[in-house]
């Protein structure tokens, strides 16, 4: 397939008339080929009419049919075949396992939110029937199921030109749930975005869903971003980036005449406490761990260990040693963009000022490789200081070294919303590590024990969420197949003739789902 | 119990160092005693931080004791007796019957909110188990459950003194989710307000809870009210009232560093459809039931049906003839408050210079007495002019006449967001009203077939809420067993040993609650 540089409106590919983006690769810091000219407000209107015209089409489709859509554009994914990957790898510098892996992750999760829609468990049927002889009032017939909110506006993340991009988290769980989709693509990998967009637009073709269920736009944030979001049609947005990129679209989406919700996961830097026993008995293992999950994939990941808390010590003195000589050996790694590079450099800059540098990797050898850090700070100055846990996107983490328990409690309750919060921890450490369990459960959505909160599974029960600024809307998670519950809203039916209701609701049950029948959950 | 004139700050009485309010009752437009002073930014800060000093408990207490004890507050409302039900009368103009009604639904939705926390269904237990062996990569053991957002700022709604006020719906739920509850007192309400807080504090000390589970405030919107919801420690709102007043606490809780959810239920107009085959079959019956719903509690009801789209015809007029009939009949009724009354008097000032009144109720024979009103206006006339749309609290409708279906369905589309949408119709109208349906899904919360929108039950199924500006957040809903969802975001756990998991996520499953494992439900 040949790309062409054009966006997708439904079906129709179009040409931008703004700006020309061209997408670098970040190891050569060359531009790649077709340039892709940016959309504007005309065409943001032409991909909401589109979507507006098919979402009461789109939403009544039956689960099969939107299961069968979700695997098609897996399938036709999967056939975009070695293109797809060759051009991620040179639009993001990440190595071709990790694009190979990603897509498989991408599939894997268009097929699980298959199932999701299939087990229809979250239409959440709650059935109370009639009580027509009921004192002093008799009760209505009253029958509740979710519906979907209506088009739904994603934006691409940079650190996953697959999983979190055109057809990613976002994505399938939007469709999962009836809502016709329109991406706004990252502008850092425009030509697997238009991969990708083909590939679901097929899907559509071949589903003979109405075509507006998907548009692909490519633009400016200020133009394309914000006509977007306060587009009077869109009913929801999910964001995956920077703080200040997902304040701005919640800002916008709040500021409409008729405020929507905004998922915007945005900034994390995932606090690992070291308690004593785990120190004392692996110290060396537990620097080995860090280091690998801190420089994986550049360290470009939301749930990227940024920030070690420990007690003072010579078992944490053995960590510090073991991760200072394995980080030193680290290679610099090729960032996504050079705009990530430059605000990475920046970041790390601007933290020696505030921290003292225990340990660099190797240094670069081309451009936009980015060199693994360890700062240390005092728990005190940690405290006295909010700059310090800002999220550096990338190899770099920091560590707070506290003198006692309470202190170590105080640095975790001064900390802002995390997406994970991990502990280290052996059998000795368990009494300390519960009587912190309610604070870590107040600041982050996943919890884990001895593991590095890189890798997020995708699977019923993940949380990738948490209290604000890890994500605008802590009740929710974008990763996980709970992920649909966002794009859902509930609606009731009083005394409704089975001919009116929605298969869901017929007393027949004929989606045999488990309803709240009378308050008892059917079997 | 002789009222006092106090706060409740935790268990303590507290008296404010602002304007004083006191009630007036609305049948003689007398002031009552006691005096209320106003809170201060200084009370806010007590109660928020002993509601903070309160959460990590309250939170974990079993699902027996959160019960128990919200079967105690209604056991505690109940003991007022006679006491309450006449300070309620006085407070605000409505019939004894009528507040002894509301006080059962009150403790009985405080009895169905303990069956619900007892039943767990609420904690969406997922758990995914451990495959160390899996290929490319092991799967970690990871479960979820959901956790209380944290404390809760309530502000209690004037028309539902007891259901929707100081115990009701919104406190109900977010106590049900083991959130701590800070209820800022209506103006218009204070003794009721004080008694039932009273109460409320009694069950928090019977049930061995911390102080801080409840505390009830008096005071100013601008002054308590933005204190509360600006607060750090207070990480939801629930709110019942204005349109202008909902959007002021959403927009304060946007603007904080830490931006927390609003559920503000605030404006709705409760469209009614007037089907031709069921105009034609029992206009009069229509009528009859219109004007008993429309005039049911002065028309202070959220539900109230504040139009009526119907197509012109014979039948449609025998229908405005009945009402019309009915309507004249209708004594003036004692509004809730002089504020209330004096803005339906200049909404229905307002709308006259729009349309056209058809006719009249009996006038006023007493103080603050709204009369009854039925506008006629044209769809083109409705369409241009957004102001017909606006809420008019109190017994005054609008008949919207449409030449055909198609107008029908533009009328419809034009709407704001809606609690509920209503319609009447007999066989020969399914196809139109099938027709309709998706453009009223997308519109309301809960729709009728042949009923009247004013009364709601509290039940599993029921959807009190719908988009924008029905609600500030039209995913939920305030009345109903659902309503506890609010309140609550998932935390997933990874690789946890079982001493360490909360009770709901062990292994054993010891609240035996039905699972969500490994992508199938426990029966």
């Amino acid at each position: 397939m040949t790309l062409t540089g054009s966006m997708l409106i439904g079906q129709h590919a179009v040409y931008g008339n703004r700006e020309a983006i061209r997408a670098i690769n970040p190891a050569t810091d060359r531009p790649l080929e077709p340039a892709y000219h940016g959309g504007s407000g005309e065409h943001v209107e032409r991909a909401c009419a589109l979507a507006w015209a098919a979402f009461d089409t789109f939403r009544e489709t039956s689960l099969e049919v939107r299961a069968s859509f979700l695997e098609s554009i897996a399938e036709h994914i999967e056939a975009l075949g070695d293109e797809l990957i060759e051009r991620a790898v040179a639009e993001t510098g990440l190595p071709p396992q990790r694009i190979q892996g990603e897509r498989g992750r991408t599939c894997g999760q268009l097929r699980t939110f298959a199932r999701t829609v299939r087990a229809g468990e979250w239409l959440d049927v709650r059935v109370d029937t009639a009580e027509p002889s009921r004192q002093p009032l008799p009760r209505a017939d009253l029958r509740q199921r979710q519906v979907p909110l209506g088009p739904v506006a994603v934006f691409g993340a940079s650190n996953f030109p697959l999983a979190f991009s055109v057809a990613g988290g976002d994505t399938a769980s939007a469709l999962a749930a009836g809502c016709p989709v329109i991406v706004k693509a990252h502008g850092a990998h425009p030509g697997t975005s238009e991969l990708v967009g083909r590939a679901v637009a097929q899907a559509v073709s071949a589903c003979g869903l109405p075509p507006g269920v998907f548009s692909l736009l490519y633009g400016s944030g200020r133009e394309v971003g914000i006509a977007l979001v306060t587009d009077a049609r869109i009913k929801a947005v999910g964001f995956t980036g920077s703080r200040s990129g997902g304040l701005a679209l919640t800002q916008a989406a709040q500021a409409r005449p008729e405020p929507i919700p905004v998922y915007a996961e945005m900034s994390s830097i995932n606090p690992v406490l070291l308690f004593p026993a785990a120190l004392q008995a692996r110290a060396s293992t537990l620097a080995e761990g860090f280091v690998a999950s801190l420089t994986q994939g550049a360290g470009q990941f939301c749930t990227n260990p940024g920030l070690l808390i420990a007690r003072a010590g010579e078992a944490l003195d053995r960590f510090i040693g073991a991760a200072s000589e394995r980080l030193q050996g680290c290679t610099a790694q090729t960032m996504l963009t050079p705009g990530i590079f430059n605000a990475y450099a920046t970041g790390v800059s601007a933290l020696a000022e505030h921290a003292q540098v225990v340990a660099r990797g190797l240094p670069a050898t081309g451009p936009n490789q980015g060199q693994a850090h360890l700062f240390i700070t005092q728990a005190d100055a940690f405290l006295a200081n909010q700059h310090l846990q800002a999220e550096i996107f990338g190899a770099s983490a920091l560590l707070v070294v506290c003198a006692d328990d309470v202190q170590v409690r105080q640095v975790c309750e001064h900390l802002e919303g995390q997406l994970t919060a991990t502990l280290h921890l052996e059998a000795a450490d368990l009494a300390s590590a519960s009587a912190l369990l309610p604070v870590l459960e107040r600041k982050a959505g996943r919890l884990l024990v001895n593991g590095w909160p890189t890798g997020v599974e995708v699977c019923d029960a993940m949380v990738h969420g948490g209290p604000f600024p890890a994500t605008s809307d802590a009740r929710s998670t974008s990763v996980g197949t709970a992920a649909i519950l966002r794009f859902l809203r509930p609606v009731c039916y009083q005394d409704f003739p089975d001919s009116l209701l929605p298969h869901a609701l017929e007393q027949a049950n004929p989606l045999q789902l488990r309803r709240l029948l009378n308050g008892r959950r059917e079997v």
